[in-house]
């Protein structure tokens, strides 16, 4: 039996440790500085303080993150548990930690845009930090697919991607998560898999939008479908773009077109591209979900950065972006929603 | 102004309609033998029976498939407005009538399996039948894309293609039907785009079966994301491969997708997937919707009698479509839901 040890006690990074607690391996739950709270409500209760359902059965131990050293000792694997608001602490104040040869899986989905415009995946980031650190040999992970934390507590089949550049490191992952439940491909295109994941966080906003416009005309919580399915479809044709941008396969589009669709059913992406949708502002939006994080922002804003820079560069062209583009106008241009729907149009003789 | 004839009044067939009467058009309304009520209806109260909504204004007129004669005297443009359980009529008994000459757009969508496992779309099998007739010039476009009538019919924004062979008849057909509400692409890749939109019928059954299972395991009509999620980017990696098959391009795939998300939301397909979902036989859950016309059944059947012809030529394995394969099995095989989750895994090396 392994020992795993979770740096990021939060919803999904706890959620993930389901299926390996289930197989009978160690789970130690270290909180970062914002999950005080959970480690102390799970050494009290053995429940979860936010997604509110109790821990699975098992080998399972909580540290406070001044325990970091303790809880990594002897762990043959370390979960990077925080979501992208978590990136730059990890970066900073763990990386530093880890010890050398380390094996890493993270489940922090995201993108980072270069100065030219170019786009790489968390695990690089990472991976470069620990190169320009001095460290030897750690073995940089990540999680892909459609998975929401909830619903994997709740052991609802789930099937998701692990990507690295060992398939013999990812094998070795997968024995220790695999469930009838929990389900893993494997990828060694962690570029690919990375950057589909990462861009149905914006695209799920712009999906959303239809929602509201659907409340907005109806006057109450009806939905529309074919304006959906038609931001759904555009959004699947700028991500292919952006996956080719990226140097991603081909092949793992379908990734994100799940993870699509799984975000624009559930929390905060869904919300704020409702609220926007109706014809609010971004900031009467915010205002109302005051103190949500939102990745979908993050991640928007920084592929319309990349975006603009390569069309500045004349490597891409405006007209094949107008979804993101209009995006980014509601996010970071003070504008209102108005789909640019002529925009989508084609003709493909 | 140009005359529009539409040949089987159906829902779809009359609610693509609204666009073009409000630009104007005066539209002749023909029943197939199925529609007499709706003719009747339309006449007696200007409202359409089945849509449940008032026709929109304009210069309409309503005939019963007797009259097609005069109905289609003069027109502009013929409209095949039956589905895919009205194919087989609209081959024998109209084809035969139709002017040379005359330019068709239909709003079936669909794929016909060939003996040796190739698919070809409807659009296609019209032209053999106009040619095996000695007609002379019929221009045969088609419409693909997310659209429910429905919603059409309530000015939600669409996004939909028109394909055909002639880039200056789309152009024209563009011109009748464009609204601001109405958007439409084009493509000369008629067997993609009707590849692309035929096969969701097939995936959307598959999709809502975890909709059932979901139903069952919570005891209530409760849904779990994950799960849906995982079998949408399944579907998505099966239609990707067949429209490859079908000779589509890959541009087409987002349309199929669009259609996709769609269909899952809406309808009888939804429903017999959820129904197949909770453990039903095919037998107990078509005792449910009796009377029903399915033609996810249709295509679901037809697609996996090509890819087992397919397979047994070597040509593809059945290990690379075990969603379509499993919906099969239960459509046609006697078999209750048990999706084989670890069937989708792959190893991405």
């Amino acid at each position: 039996m392994a020992i795993i040890t979770v740096i990021g006690s939060g919803m999904m990074g706890s959620a993930i440790t389901w299926p390996a607690a289930d197989n009978g391996h160690t789970i130690r739950y270290v909180g970062s500085p914002l999950d005080r709270a959970i480690i102390d409500h799970a050494r009290a209760t053995r429940e979860h303080l936010t997604l509110k359902r109790p821990f699975p059965k098992g080998d399972l131990h909580f540290y406070q993150i001044e325990e970091l050293a303790e809880a990594m000792k002897g762990a043959d694997l370390l979960l990077c548990g925080v979501s992208s608001f978590g990136l730059d602490w990890f970066l900073d104040t763990i990386i530093p930690q880890i010890p050398d040869n380390s094996i890493v899986l993270s489940i922090t989905k995201g993108m980072v845009a270069l100065e030219d415009g170019s786009m790489i995946s968390y695990p690089e980031v990472m991976e470069q930090r620990a190169e320009a650190l001095g460290k030897k040999g750690i073995d940089f992970n990540a999680v892909g697919g459609p998975c929401t934390s909830y619903e994997l507590a709740d052991l609802d089949p789930t099937e998701v991607t692990f990507c690295g550049r060992k398939p013999e490191t990812l094998r070795w992952l997968k024995s220790l998560f695999e469930q009838d439940y929990y389900n893993i491909s494997l990828s060694t295109d962690v570029r690919g898999v990375e950057c589909a994941v990462a861009l149905k966080n914006a695209y799920a906003l712009g999906v959303s939008l239809a929602i509201g416009m659907s409340y907005k005309r109806e006057g109450r919580e009806f939905e529309h479908y074919n304006s959906q399915a038609a931001l759904f479809g555009q959004a699947v044709r700028e991500m292919t773009l952006l996956l080719d941008l990226c140097d991603g396969k081909p092949e793992q589009l379908p990734l994100g077109v799940g993870d699509l669709y799984v975000t624009v059913f559930g929390g905060r992406t869904r919300k704020i591209g409702t609220l926007l949708g109706t014809g609010m502002s971004f900031d009467e939006a915010m205002e109302i979900l005051k103190g949500t994080t939102l990745e979908s922002i993050v991640i928007s804003t920084r592929t319309a950065v990349a975006v603009r820079r390569l069309i500045e560069r004349g490597i891409v062209r405006a007209e094949q972006f107008p979804l993101l583009l209009h995006i980014d106008e509601l996010v970071n241009g003070g504008k209102t929603v108005n789909v640019p729907w002529k925009a989508f149009e084609r003709e493909d003789f």
